[in-house]
């Protein structure tokens, strides 16, 4: 196992109606002047934000809104973030909604207190000293951000979508409430569970050996996704399937089931392109290539990927031929985003093969990758190819 | 899933010569005068206590020692650690040991700033309001307190053995170096992964339905643990054995794998009046109790325990007689701590069958225990006697 520290400091306050202590959570957590930051409508719709300033209001704690935070959130929308509460005096943003709206708040947290451009920080590593704080109340399943120091926002200006991290931006505290996912159609559902799944794929695939607590807790979240998903997709308001998928999902990625080891993100970063690119769901991206880049690496470490048939998806070990049961694997996990009602493929994705030059060279490899196995432009070039024909198999 | 807040703030610091980190940890977290807790000799005879020592020079932190912690720590040291605290104004305290140093620590951290007596706040419930922020180095994967809010202490007079709780007792920082513990002896090891197992089985075995996350990740820590200990029993230097073992002693008592659910801790109950009277190691006593206490309560939940046994102990399903599978896996855990030279009765342990009606009046049960199955005191008595004569069984 190789060195580490790990550090989850976020008060996670889960389960139903919880989006009722969130005006005190902000007063625990030092918030005097809040920014609620939110989406889409449908928070406005459903009544959510209404409840979430009624809890601040009954604190006595004052507020600003800034809603219209996109999917692929835009650099636009956190400029005028930022701006607003340079001018407000905002001292705590409360990011009302998901991943992006999350990823936004973030970018605003940093970009506050700091002289530069808050785009300094992403794809740089250039390190975070200082972000006001955040708080999340959460409405889809999938991202992580919740429970992480990350953060990924896209630059309008050419779609580059770029990330940046710190323990800095870790929320103070998120409130996970499932009921709030229950309205959620099935396609975004099953984009967020295959996130959920990718994260924990992302840790999984590393080179160093026996850290069997992280592999068997990955294997763990893993288990409960295929379990779960499905019930969630053919019964929309189950709770407990909703419950058990909303916190696989923050564990997924609070980095608890990839600490001690190398991971990969190169699934990650090829589907960033493709998101960018198409403005598609970063999940429905990712049920395209992560299979894709399984098959053109799997060869790298084969006992891996059978541990993954086995363990995961149920597979009879083929103890002769190990690469037969490793791909069992791959295909098993290919059907199962099938089953929820994924694409597959380029033309379910709407993607297409000749923008795959363009596609690489955004990606911008200089020499090659790093990772469980590094990757030059030529490989990402590869499992797109993969990525563009794939189909379901038996 | 019930609703739950979970908060796990500690940050850890994980590996090989780690504990060089301490004095800059000590400085992170506001420290300025330490009171250095400790235990037994080897601390000082493997050079331990002197790098610490050096660690927080180099920060220029001033400290004062208070060493001799017995296993099964007592109120006696912890008061002189209070008045040693008090007229040092001692504003941290680091613990460097296991435990046992750990939970008397925690006792010395709520007992400086408290006007009455410390012993006010155990087996009371009576909230902790304040407490010296603590950190620690970790000399033994087991108890799972460098991670939790828990301590459990001894009052000698009638060894009382009582435990107390609050996020305020949970250490700032905890450095974990898994090469501290491969001088351990054999004996020690296993008690200690016993207890790890204790603590994920008394999350496991819940009246909560549904909660298949958790679920999973409980198997994930007890799967670990069924492969990594042989192999620390018959490998002490393995450092990656023995750094699955660290973790997964974290990570089975930060209450990761314990959330949304009800819990049942009677097993640790009883245990503490056997290592109280008999002064005998917990995890011995545990692997006493614990798989009779499982006989005694698995008609409450056969199909739990057939999961355990198939998921855990790789049983085979009886589908026409699930008890069967449900008692294989419970023989299963039996012969396991067997193997890893535990003891499995009461002769072994050195415990005596006279005693029982003194063990379970010290117990106090008034009515019944709360728990997956609440106990009577009949039932605690009709436990230990299954343990007094448990076998070995195939």
């Amino acid at each position: 196992m190789e060195n580490f520290n790990f550090y989850s400091p976020t008060e996670f306050v889960f389960g139903k109606g919880m989006e009722a202590q969130c005006g005190k959570c902000v007063k625990k957590y030092g918030g005097t002047k809040v920014l609620i930051h939110y989406g889409s409508g449908s928070v406005v719709r459903s009544g959510l934000l209404d409840r979430v300033k009624k809890s601040l209001e009954e604190e006595n704690i004052a507020y600003v809104e800034l809603g219209g935070v996109q999917p692929n959130p835009r650099d636009t929308k956190i400029y005028e973030g930022i701006e607003l509460c340079r001018k407000e005096k905002v001292d705590f943003i409360l990011s009302v909604g998901g991943g992006s709206c999350i990823d936004s708040s973030k970018a605003i947290a940093l970009g506050v207190p700091y002289d530069g451009d808050f785009w300094d920080f992403y794809g740089t590593g250039k390190p975070v000293e200082k972000a006001l704080p955040i708080g999340t109340v959460l409405t889809i399943a999938a991202a992580g951000s919740e429970g992480s120091g990350a953060s990924v926002v896209t630059k309008e200006e050419g779609m580059l979508k770029r990330d940046t991290g710190s323990d800095l931006l870790r929320p103070r505290f998120s409130v996970l409430n499932p009921e709030l996912t229950c309205t959620l159609p099935a396609y975004q559902t099953a984009c967020g569970a295959t996130d959920i799944m990718a994260h924990v794929f992302e840790r999984y695939f590393t080179n160093t050996k026996e850290v069997e607590i992280t592999d068997r807790l990955c294997e763990g979240i893993l288990l409960t996704m295929i379990k779960e998903t499905p019930r969630v997709i053919a019964d929309p308001d189950n709770y407990e399937a909703r419950a058990n998928i909303m916190w696989a999902g923050t564990v997924a990625h609070n980095d608890i089931v990839g600490v001690g080891r190398s991971q990969d993100w190169n699934s990650h970063a090829i589907e960033h392109e493709l998101s960018g690119l198409y403005d598609c769901a970063h999940g429905a991206g990712l049920a395209v290539v992560m299979p894709s880049w399984m098959e053109f690496v799997y060869k790298h470490d084969v006992m891996r990927f059978a541990q993954m048939a086995v363990r995961v998806f149920g597979c009879q070990m083929n103890f002769a031929e190990p690469e037969v049961t490793a791909m069992e694997g791959i295909k098993a996990f290919r059907r199962f985003l099938h089953s929820i009602g994924m694409p597959i493929n380029f033309e379910e994705l709407g993607a297409k093969e000749e923008d795959i030059p363009v596609l690489v060279k955004k990606l911008g490899i200089k020499d090659k990758t790093w990772g469980f196995q590094p990757l030059s432009s030529a490989d990402a070039g590869e499992i797109l190819k993969i990525a563009a024909h794939a189909k379901v198999e038996e």
